[in-house]
């Protein structure tokens, strides 16, 4: 970690205050003294140092991090890319992997026989929603406990893999027959949230918040993985930005940055981020040839229900499109489905 | 709200369908027949209706709320300003509250002493934090119940309304003497938070979120509401956009706006979003102009730790100067300070 | 355009000298009268109305366009996708069009050699900086007209295309032999250049802003257009959020909807989005994914130079095996490299 | 400038081809080798080097300036306020500053009559637009020529100095009468432009680019400034965020940072910001409070036009309510209105 001294903002009583502090956290100190700045190299464990509060001293012109301050999540220190077996599956590395289903479970009929029709396809695991974070406390708020039941009923008839989101540390123990475990993006900080799953032995699957920085995705990874649990899936959901064409952005060059900095897999939601079901296979075309490890997407099945017909969520047809042109992809970026 | 239908995009029969969704929801539809374009008049309560699915179908171009969706929070249906009774003293209406004390409580002597410092300069809220909400796992996390235990001498001490942070419903029993429970913005739309915050009797002061708009603000306000808790206190605190000079940009336009839309109270904490103690003064004044109902600013009084002078926290002495400030403000704002 | 009227903010009086505005431009009211709002469908050409001005009036709750604001780049009135032809090469359409070469033109052998070099891998369009937009003023500004004479150099030795920066409209003359005419993103909405570059019949490739909407940006198209000249190519580069680890966010899912706004071709420049070579190879598969029409992309060929090895231009070799992954991708995407 | 070297991906042929090239630049290096990264201090005038260039470099993990990168616009080496007399009256300093008039300038009696009953309120600058950037070709685009000619007969009336906004260098003729030429936010970094406002001896109103940061606007004063102009005037104007209430988002944490960095006066337009003329009472205080020089308002008089009434534009007794406010909070701010 840099710190650049403002000469002239500070004395010495100051400078040796703060050098004492910093020695105080078990750090060392290489000065370097310029005329108008003097800088602070600060050398050890850095992760325990307060950024915000060096950066509000007025003494301090600028902190700049050299270590990143993530060590579990941190590539450096952990070169090989994390693969998670799940229910006899690969997830990370060379492996590409297809995770699908509705946005909401609804009933047994519905989940069972999207369930299969996805098997039918070559995916492994299902997605459902059966607790929902909405916005108004006026929308429905899924079908909660019922729709968990449900979802096992799927797994149990197909044996896929069953990806739910949690909402507190509550339902840990609900979920307890859950193969992965997601982090919607409106909690990636609820850190009491991450503290509990880190004490869990469940694959999390941790979404970008809306307005998550790289930097604090990968911490939250951390507050996941200081408590143990080293089994966490990234997945890339759209950032808000000042566009309002879709409902958020889709940063696909988090991928090769985030596959870079950390060993974790990494995969893209890409029916969230836009809300509209005719950009979801040119978003996975580009999410895969960004380098993503996968992809999550909304597939319903309910030909009664005309409306939903080209909402953000794709037929079984349309889906299964995306796998056989995303094969085409995967031999030059040296990666299978599996 | 107003549904635009592409009619290029649509048939008889999706039309037909969606509107027997519609009707379905307890709806009545006024239908305008352009061109290229049929717009749909939805006439009664709407705030059930599911926006982003209705945007994200093929046949509608748009959508668009006429109707805000929070219905306890809107000034529409409330038009007098809530006033909160806290502890005697009134937030609210024609009133200036001020809240004030460190980030981090550390000892009773720091917390007790800074308190009775702020009550003399008539200041009757103190917040302190005890359960701190942290980037990094490895960062210091508040001293959490035994930091509580602290706050509650120095309201023992001084008689003053205590305002802390709470970032888990298991925490709520823990908290039942705290006087004003905060909402961190990390936590603005941790939904099973608020619903179990609704259902406690204590005032909320609900910070927004990072990257919330002042809809979404005022939806996670109307989350408590619904649960039967109306003592809501709104606080801007920063939000996030492109500019890195301050941690933060405080949106003050938001004040103005937010007292239009709603009856609550509404503050603004100018130390967090800057991260500079050198900001807090002007940002303070420009918040007292802008229409605030209060200002939430941190104060330490620890001479030893010379580090911290310059940081985020304002001196005492600087505290009162602010203080004075805002007192010759109030009279052409209408406002007195409580 | 809808018109949403706040019953309780307005009078009669207040609302007929609305309506009579409106007929003034001559448009068509549509009136609908309900308990709270009253909502009024403008018909008619509503390309000129201020929307700003109308959303500004206290009695107007808010505005909504259903037409969008342009015309001549409008796909609704044109549904045929433009295609370009230069210099004997159509871009648009189902053509794979790739633009490479140097950021800054720096001598006759730079540049003929890198062209030379492009050419040999089927590339037909060569791009370099002559004149160069640089946020201070004590930066290197291009080598400016001598830079332009090199760039024709180039073209005459190979007969490629050539594609570079103008950045004011004083500079038209000077630049007639240029094929392509870049307007780069600061200059996105210097409407005087736009309106002289109209009046030329040069094809202009139009940069995206780096906080323009989807609308602004081809409202910049449209003034082009306007003035005459149809042959306007978008290039979305990167825009500006909160993420700082890229130096510009690139908007891959601006390239779908963009594509059904407009018949215009859209490419996308993967090199300056970022800043980082080793992201263009990714981030150019992903354009090709989201459907993007080409790709222009830095390459830079001095062995000498070694410090830019791994800068944000690549080597042509690592240019020339993005051609031969895009050509893999292309058959699914129903495009030919042209 | 600090340069950290990432050790891993550099061998010392890479180093040292970087540490000549920074030599080249005239700089000296100071080296610090750490175990896993290597900082290099460049001590010398880096306002020359290409810090994206240098960040593009695999080697490089991260660039941190120390030095700002304008030096006169810089506060370090010009302390003192820059005070600019203009027709008169001073801008800057302990001055606080009222500029107003219409949006468009549309009859003589328009103008010369709403200039006098401002003048009558004690100010001494009219604004009005003669050529007006509009994002829509189809808009009403201003009187251009004819709207400056009636702002002259209104300066000729009334003596006050006139400001107004310059789109293009080839009206810099045609403008040599006006007081201050305006810079409009979306012509913030036309460096042409810039340049030959440079040139001339007008005082220069430079409004701050919807999405620039302060660096880049402080940036933009420098290209001005370098040409030998030192008359520069920065305002506030909003910015781009994601919040769709107001237009733009007024950035008020900007003033006070933008004091300490520049000796330029700044001032704060708040009628564009939000588009909403009930907000520009609140925000005006808000501004004055955060420390600003003055402030830039629309006013009209036309009681003809009801439709205006409460769009952006102040009537003029709402706009003198406002200057008796800001006359109360001017002794705390150790400000005069002049």
């Amino acid at each position: 970690m840099i710190v650049v001294i403002n000469n002239k903002n500070s004395n010495t009583k100051q400078l040796d205050n703060l050098k004492s502090w910093i020695k105080g956290l078990g750090l060392d100190i290489d000065v370097s003294e310029g005329t108008t700045h003097t800088v602070l190299g600060l050398i050890g464990d850095t992760s325990k140092v307060d950024i915000d509060l060096l950066r509000s001293l007025d003494i301090v012109d600028s902190v700049k991090r050299i270590q990143e301050p993530y060590k579990k999540a941190n590539r450096k220190f952990h070169p090989e890319d994390t693969i998670i077996n799940v229910n006899g599956y690969n997830i990370g590395g060379n492996n590409f992997t297809m995770i699908a289903g509705p946005c909401s479970i609804e009933s047994e009929h519905q989940i069972v026989s999207i369930a299969k029709e996805l098997q039918s396809f070559g995916t492994h695991f299902l997605r459902g929603g059966a607790f929902k974070p909405r916005t108004s406390p006026y929308a429905f708020q899924g079908l909660r406990e019922g729709g968990l039941t449900l979802l096992l009923k799927a797994k149990e008839a197909t044996g896929m893999g069953i990806v739910t989101e949690i909402m507190s540390a509550e339902h840990i123990d609900l979920m307890k027959d859950v193969d992965i475990l997601q982090v919607g993006a409106r909690n990636m900080q609820n850190f009491e949230l991450l503290k509990a799953l880190g004490r869990t032995n469940k694959p999390i699957l941790l979404k970008r918040g809306l307005c998550a920085t790289i930097n604090e995705w990968l911490m939250s990874a951390e507050y996941i993985m200081a408590e143990g649990n080293n089994q966490v899936i990234l997945c890339e959901r759209g950032i808000r930005t000042f566009e309002t064409y879709t409902r958020n952005t889709l940063d696909l060059s988090a991928i090769p940055i985030v596959k870079e900095l950390t060993h974790l897999p990494v995969i893209v939601d890409p029916s969230h981020a836009s809300g509209l079901s005719r950009l979801v296979r040119p978003m996975s075309l580009a999410a895969a040839g960004a380098g993503s490890d996968g992809l999550m997407i909304e597939v319903h099945n309910d030909p009664c229900n005309a409306l939903c017909d080209g909402a953000q969520a794709l037929l079984p047809g349309q889906y299964n499109n995306i796998n056989k042109e995303i094969d085409i992809m995967l031999p030059m970026l040296n990666k299978v489905r599996n």
